[in-house]
């Protein structure tokens, strides 16, 4: 899988004006591989990963080449962070709550329930410490991440009947990974974590009762209202999931500091820009799945979030207590929160606040 | 102050494996000059373009290297557009609703009042049609826009007194710059435009009465709590204020494509990365005027709220009927409000109002 192409170039000055200088240097060429837990050229998801690959070609005009695989085209969805810890390919894109099993902690950095929105999650890791302590829990997997996108609020998901109590929840198997879905089977139900690209499968074929996946955006890609019967409901547990590239920390060593900055940057650029596409998304697939295919969109009831809430907490807690790094990360993220939803109360919530009312 | 740095370097193949091939290039030095709104290095708004600046001269390798000026050190905070456009500088760092006297569509690039939050309008401009748009308004003047940060809500700013209705805002002068300005002014005020640096000697000297600018954080660089006594209000006029990037179009067409790609990439990254400066730093700020400065901050009354959005809509309305870029961009705007708004609703808007409410 890995392609050992190196090749060496010795730049020799022909001319230069006395602005410039440029010492001999050696030109070496990358080849990676990058897997990821999505179908190949999956609309959003699976989009993000392509477009870094483009980008970094471009910017680098092909000293580093990355080839991007689509889940189980390499190895399977579940299979990506074990990849690219042993090295057996350089890079791999997914969202950290699918390693749970193996860093608890690493949750934080997809998205907790009732945690952060997509500006607030982005402030964290780049700008509040959440970037270093990531780091620090993926260090002994020898995997350095980055930030690689953002859904936006998530949907709770598809369900076969309305959600009026926490009773309605007993039993019903549903997609659900990460805090969310712990909060779930504490709730009653049953989670499983299933890929994305078998979700349509699992439905149709009654493996699963219910789904949670992204959004309108991408339910309506996957065809969830070929299968799912009909009730549809905003989320609680997914404020703003961030997405993730996972490098190998060995081959990120051997890139030249110039490389390293442009898969920063681009990295940086395609956080930003999943977000976007969602954001221009999201409503129009909305519209269709109601107008076009008579989903109900239904509104969970405050009690229910409530219960939910104090489940969440409950949860969180409790696993800080059992796990020194899942404690150290909780109360960065509670620290964070605390500070940045102070000023958001009175700015951008306010202020969305005072447009929606004077709409009314 | 255009430096004719042209460097040729011609590349010799020594080794190269079977997958990599290069044929000799040229490679040509570029060194730009960029000027901008703001003081050199000013917290948020001015480090956006010497980070922009950093990651392009090492992503490129001091391919393009871009020198930043602060506002007064080449041109005047206020002359900047026309340098880019003349050509005297290749690029320029501010904000778009300062040429409102050339181009007034400008505004809606960096907001209106009510507008679009943050991440809104980065996917109406980079999803939803918008940069295409903007190109189209900036193409006569010679100049190629790039979103170059954001500020998040902006406060409404600084007054000597309290403001309980519109009446207390009559006779007032107030640095208030784009379309806000004008509601401000068709409010009682007397809106005027005066460039960051200027704006601590206003308020000491009595030039002006009320000041808005940014938010806590980059007001309490300037030290207005110094000057201002001392109530402070939350934003209404300027929900996400995107900042720009202007490169001349010559400028821009010399450029290989992988510096052209470089430098899309990076403001995009920048456009990300101030925001999450803004996000991470204002409460800190906030705080600080509260508790160590003794700085007064007031919600506006709901009526005086609505007052502002009667006044905004009937200005946008007919500034549309007096100018055929403003229309085409105005319905560009409200088309794309009214579906980001809708998914909104259900998703984002609904989840803070339940995480907000579960903690009281």
């Amino acid at each position: 899988m890995k392609k050992f192409c190196v090749s060496f170039f010795v730049l020799f000055l022909i001319s230069c004006s006395q602005d410039s200088v440029q010492s001999e240097v050696a030109v070496k060429k990358f080849n990676w591989s990058m897997v990821t837990t999505w179908p190949k050229n999956y609309p959003g998801l699976g989009m993000a990963p392509e477009r870094f690959s483009k980008m970094v070609n471009e910017m680098s005009q092909g000293q580093l080449k990355i080839t991007v695989y689509g889940a189980g085209e390499f190895v399977p969805a579940m299979g990506v962070f074990d990849a690219v810890s042993s090295g057996s390919v350089e890079m791999g894109h997914g969202g950290a709550y699918y390693w749970k099993g193996k860093v608890p902690a690493a949750q934080f950095f997809a998205g907790v329930p009732f945690g952060f929105t997509a500006d607030e999650i982005n402030a964290w890791v780049y700008r509040g410490g959440g970037l270093e302590l990531w780091e620090e829990i993926y260090q002994p997997f020898n995997i350095k991440p980055l930030p690689g996108g953002n859904t936006g609020t998530q949907m709770f998901g598809w369900f076969n009947k309305e959600i009026n109590s926490l009773a309605d929840l007993k039993g019903l198997k549903m997609r659900f990974p990460g805090f969310g879905g712990e909060v779930f089977k504490r709730a009653g139900g049953t989670p499983v974590n299933i890929p994305g690209g078998e979700l349509y499968t699992a439905m149709q074929t009654g493996t699963i009762d219910a789904v949670e996946w992204v959004g309108p955006y991408n339910d309506l890609a996957f065809g969830f209202q070929q299968v799912a019967k009909y009730y549809y409901y905003p989320g609680w547990h997914e404020p703003g999931s961030m997405l993730e590239f996972m490098i190998n920390i060995d081959e990120w060593n051997g890139l030249p500091p110039h490389l390293q900055k442009i898969v920063e940057v681009a990295a940086k650029a395609v956080n930003q820009d999943l977000l976007d596409e969602y954001t221009a998304s999201n409503n129009r697939a909305l519209q269709e799945l109601i107008n076009t295919h008579d989903v109900q969109l239904r509104r969970l009831p405050d009690d229910v979030i409530n219960e939910f809430r104090a489940i969440s907490d409950d949860i969180l807690t409790s696993s800080a207590e059992n796990d020194a790094d899942v404690k150290k990360v909780y109360e960065s993220f509670k620290k964070f929160m605390g500070e940045v939803r102070s000023f958001n109360a009175i700015a951008e919530d306010a202020f969305v606040e005072a447009r929606n009312l004077s709409e009314e």
